[in-house]
């Protein structure tokens, strides 16, 4: 290699020119103008309103109490690993040991461990567009590359076993990512056709990795986790959303038993462990069940109230939101480009939402994510909001 | 690329194939035994035996009782960067502006952030040998090379300007990262040496990269940042030890402004943000010094005990330990495997030590790695159990 410059005079690195992640960028906006006093309806993440349960909040302050906030076991707190994997039988009726349990800051250290144990460097990895944005710009900092499944709302944003098929036949994949309910569509995959993705993956030897953070949060339709349809694939889960536990970065994954060594030496190395205080909280999260179907029948109703008000406003294209909490809407009538619409909207209406190139680089600037995670009294707010910002 | 086998068939990734950090294995066999009774005295992992300070253990409380704890900006809370910042002008001198501060998951995802943004894959970064295992670790995982400064007792562990040079002519090399006090060796670089060491990287175009989690632990020894010495020094800093959050999983980083908005872009990929009761509390440290300073005192007693008796036991060939909380010592006398001296002296006697391959695969067999960052008590038991397993 000829190095034309000395590191210091390149500036960064290419693989860390990653896009931002645009709903963030919005939050630190929203935040700065709320500091100066801006009354700002928080429609741009996908944070519950709703604070964690009261079983949690009263383990943390017992943790606090104790002397317990030191490191944990890399993989996790052995007493959460094993409440993790009760809640598989519980739930799903498959049996995971506790060993197959991997805890993680959040579901965004699941990623970085999945994506460093199964792909080498220049390997492609298959993702549904439109889709969370970190996936892809985790996978270009870590040296991989995308191979896009492209939806749309006519095929409800839901892949085939044929487009993977395809896709894999135009550029050899390594593993194929899928999310459901996603985001931000809100597509839940049905089990039968989550069976006959999973068939094909294996078919073409890929690593499935599912993104589970959204379980628990659908309206009618049917989930099942990929353990039940495929035995190796990798799982990735959190506290983060129906546990509504956002800032407390903690998540899980579950993971063949003969990689769980190779997991484990990553998450020393990667991260030491995730926040103590935080595992011995999310050990009373499952047992909460009563108080979170409380939220949840919130974001049901906040639901409605979009999908019923959206279209007399105009905005009368929406992927499903079969389950999560997020309604990504076409706005092209008022704007091709999301990201200034996004601004205005912030900046003369005080809503904050996510613009559509966050989720999908290619379509996304006629599309705007709003979040229906907040309280009703938010959702209705930021509609007559929107309503008179869309009339001006 | 020919592919052998399906990346499934395949298994792991080979970057996904790094070394375990040995102290947390250690670590993780000791609360085992501990859950099954055994009285365990803990010099395995640099934790501080001390609580959190209580104004720290009061904010999180506070926070726990109002409805704060969702996700914050990605370079973290703006009141604890401009705490940060003015840490820099009361501690050091030096105007750091607070858009310059990036919080992160502990001062792990400080050296993940570094690592991504400053190097390309396959490039050369310094590392001096012995150090902290998830350098090099890390690096592997991120498909970076080691170029070691090799090191040892007769030079204090610590690397010259000469060094540098002679290890970028044989390999060049795109970084280098101090640790200064050092860890396992405790070293300090003095504040003069220091300024040679980043004139001489300056002059070859690496960056520096200044590990300062030690900071505040010294008992002697004059610290500087390294920011005083090279305004493009990227530090990373956390709350682990001094401030006694290890568990909490809330570290920093300094960067030059026009690289703070790269670095959050990665922030808001890969992690999102730090944890917010972390980042709330940590607020409250940096006015905590009376009480930090009594921990210090306890660990500059445990020093004495250790450097007082261990010779004693025939163990009197150690690393400074200028600053922070180990002692470095070669036990030659009595194994060349440390891995197996450790499992006995754990299993035999209680006492978890972490084996020096740890933090040196090519002369670590003989070296153990003792904490005193635990209470004295725990320190003095262990020399008790250490000598007579040593006579045993």
């Amino acid at each position: 290699m000829s190095i034309a410059a000395s590191p210091r005079a390149r500036g960064v690195s290419q693989r860390a020119d990653v896009e931002p992640f645009l709903a963030m960028d919005v939050l630190r906006e929203a935040h700065a103008r709320a500091a100066v006093g801006a009354d700002i309806c928080h429609l741009e993440v996908g944070q519950p309103a709703a604070p964690p349960p009261r079983a949690v909040l009263d383990a943390a302050r017992a943790a606090l109490d104790g002397n317990g906030l030191g490191y944990t076991e890399s993989t996790g707190l052995p007493a959460l690993r094993e409440r993790i994997a009760r809640h598989y039988a519980d739930i799903y009726g498959v049996e995971v040991s506790p060993q197959r349990v991997i805890i993680t800051p959040g579901s965004s250290g699941g990623f970085v461990l999945a994506f460093l144990a199964l792909f080498e460097a220049g390997e492609h990895v298959a993702l549904t567009r439109p889709g969370y944005p970190a996936y892809r710009n985790i996978l270009k900092a870590l040296g991989l590359s995308v191979g896009w499944i492209e939806t749309d709302l006519a095929d409800r944003a839901s892949p085939t076993a044929q487009d993977i098929a395809s896709l894999h036949a135009s550029h050899p994949l390594a593993g194929l990512l899928l999310a459901s309910p996603g985001n931000p569509t809100g597509t839940v995959i049905a089990p039968d056709h989550l069976s006959e993705i999973a068939a094909e993956a294996r078919r073409l030897g890929l690593w499935l990795i599912s993104d589970e953070i959204y379980h628990g949060l659908t309206y009618g339709a049917a989930t099942d986790t990929a353990l039940n349809h495929d035995a190796d694939a990798i799982i990735i889960n959190s506290f983060s959303k129906y546990y509504c536990m956002t800032g407390w970065r903690i998540g899980w994954m579950v993971v063949p038993e003969y990689m769980a060594r190779t997991f484990e030496r990553l998450a020393q190395n990667l991260f030491i462990c995730a926040p103590a205080i935080s595992q011995i909280a999310a050990i009373a999260a499952f047992d909460a069940t009563e108080e979170l179907e409380v939220n949840k029948a919130v974001y049901a109703r906040n639901r409605d109230i979009l999908l019923g008000r959206l279209p007399a406003m105009g905005i009368d294209r929406f992927y499903p939101a079969d389950g999560a909490f997020y309604i990504y809407a076409d706005i092209a009538r008022f704007s091709n480009d999301s990201r200034g619409f996004a601004a205005r909207l912030l900046s003369e209406a005080s809503v904050a939402a996510t613009p559509g190139p966050d989720f999908d680089p290619v379509a996304g600037d006629r599309f705007l994510r709003l979040s229906f995670a907040g309280s009703t009294e938010t959702v209705e707010r930021a509609l007559d909001r929107l309503a008179t910002f869309l009339r001006s």
